[in-house]
């Protein structure tokens, strides 16, 4: 690992585990959820309202970044921590996901992935070694190799396929990480789709190449929660005790806090503040619908004990108030407030890890949101 | 005047003064610039936000709130403060503007107007009783009498038409007024269009009314910078020294900086906002396009001396990568540098005053938006 970038583990409980991400851009606490910043900005929030909220680290999009405002340029205006004013840790994704999921004409070959831009249509190649160039371009704390990622279900075949260059890929993207001087570490990307046998073989081959972290990708596209889980369950013991691991995409607070008992130390999602757009609450007593006429009249806070001002200084009429007239800040409240809950849902998440009660925490959500906090 | 309310000007230069409104809801310094909260909320800032740019007191537009969530509602939550949250001082409108502006089959008679609401085309009577009504409904701590405003250009029978409905309609809110206990004032409207005869003969009708504040109505419809220059140099004088004169709906820094020059002590207009929202910023040294091309690669920030951190804190090339990006925080942070800079200007013009160089700082400012920061 680079210097300035350390792990350490604080305490397990089971396959749990409380850490400490060091960073040359500060500490991450783990469980650590990172807020999705996909153009540079996470949507709604200035960057001292998602340090309110709680983060240590954000999430930034290579794809987007790199087509517009284009990583050379924000390089030349001092790298994306300047860029975005945001002085605490990044991590950057390697573009891949969305070059399977947003851009046009794609084509997969062994040198990368040609597309056409989904802004004006711009032929661009994404080769392992570029997509590492862009990342150390931005200048994020930890950048991520790139891979191929499936949508489930696929065949055995094209899994296997798509990991196997994914691993040809994170070679690739190592060489070219280490041939460079740089304050940025590397992690690898766990492929193999819903096959376990794939997914073993995937996290022991790129545990051989040692990474500063591993992801498990390809996961939240599609499959059933309990096939999320078996996977993470199976890949989490195959990689090393010493190194954070980070489930991509994911999730829900219930995924979320079923991942950690598994061992999972990192997550991204933009359902905090999507959810957060289109008038959706996530409280401490589960999923809250503002567009629902039941809130018109009710003038109590969505949680009067919450540490985030929005949650409580704004009563439900009135946030039901703005969702309903469209007004932007409704969008903003609501982003701050689910980001919030979900950083302190990792809050509990290690304080619950540190006391050797994380069974209890997942008992208590799981009700919380089974049972909603009203009628929505 | 109600106990709690209180207007004391401090210093005067020329006709223009500088003062302060003293309210239920707090101190108000005059000249004074009001963000427009027309449902509720200032678009796009928390009120903490709107706070920080320095605003004293915001305004709130009675039209909009009355449809949605309506008068009643609000009454019922606590009132209007404590509805969005803004524990200062509040203006609401009559709704008359509104009315004219937005409404569907509008019909003004005697005793109010009848029209089909913009949302639903639901019928509604607003009558100069239920403009009050509704305001006290709303607990604000200035409300404004129901008039007709009528767009410009208009004939003079038609503007004189309008005037004395709206003489009268200010009779009737006044009686409503009295009727009933409150912690607020009211304030009457001249109207009178572009006819300088017909704006005089209704400013003295109303000062003959006494009123706790007058303003000047159905400007910035439409007419010629110096036609409202013209007007408001000489109404300011038919109204008394000891009451706030506010100019509805302007304007842009070089209107309210020569209304103030003619005496005008309170603004509102939707300007830093609305343009905020479009990309434009308004700065010390001029307006800003920032959608313009020429910003991408530009690591200065808009004012680096700017009492606003957005106007310190990020670079043009960010602001314009927002902007281009279509993302929330580029009109987030551009309303509060544009909302700041309006504050700003209004602290200015009253320092100047108070040091008897407002002519200078009307020159200063006039150079600054003609010449422009940059080409845009």
């Amino acid at each position: 690992m680079s210097g300035a970038f350390s792990f350490r583990v604080i305490a397990t409980d089971g396959a749990a585990r409380c850490g400490v991400i060091g960073t040359p851009h500060g500490k991450v606490s783990t469980p650590a959820f990172m807020p999705v910043g996909t153009q540079a900005t996470v949507k709604g929030l200035t960057p001292d309202d998602v340090r309110a909220t709680g983060a240590d680290i954000v999430l930034a999009n290579t794809y987007h970044l790199m087509l517009r405002p284009g990583a050379e340029r924000i390089a030349s205006l001092g790298g994306l921590h300047r860029f975005m004013h945001w002085p605490h840790a990044i991590l950057t994704d390697s573009g891949g996901f969305q070059v399977m999921s947003l851009a046009k004409l794609r084509k997969v070959g062994e040198g990368g992935v040609t597309f056409r831009s989904h802004l004006d249509g711009a032929l661009v190649v994404l080769s392992p070694e570029r997509a590492i160039e862009i990342q150390r371009l931005l200048g994020s704390d930890i950048a991520v190799q790139l891979d191929e990622c499936v949508k489930l279900p696929a065949s055995h075949g094209e899994l296997e396929r798509a990991m196997r260059l994914s691993l040809d890929w994170a070679q690739r993207c190592k060489r070219a990480f280490e041939a460079s001087v740089h304050g940025q570490v590397l992690f690898a990307i766990v492929q193999g789709g819903d096959d376990l046998r794939l997914r073993v073989e995937s996290a022991r081959a790129l545990v051989d190449m040692d990474f500063d972290g591993y992801a498990i990708g390809g996961l939240a596209v599609g499959e059933p929660h309990d096939v999320m889980l078996r996977i993470v369950a199976e890949v989490a013991p195959a990689l090393p005790e010493a190194r954070p691991r980070y489930l991509m995409g994911v999730g829900t607070p219930l995924d979320m806090i079923e991942a950690v008992v598994r061992g999972v130390d990192m997550f991204d999602c933009v359902l905090p503040t999507r959810n957060g757009r289109h008038g959706l609450a996530f409280t401490r007593f589960g999923p809250v619908n503002l567009k629902n006429a039941c809130h018109a009249d009710d003038s109590r806070p969505l949680d009067e004990e919450s540490k985030c001002s929005a949650a409580r200084d704004y009563s439900r009429a009135y946030l039901h108030h703005l969702v309903k007239a469209n007004e932007m800040l409704g969008a903003i409240l609501l982003s701050s407030i689910n980001l919030a809950y979900y950083q302190d849902l990792m809050a509990r998440a290690r304080a619950a890890i540190a006391a050797g009660r994380l069974e209890e925490l997942r008992d208590e959500i799981k009700t919380a949101w089974t049972r909603g906090d009203s009628v929505t």
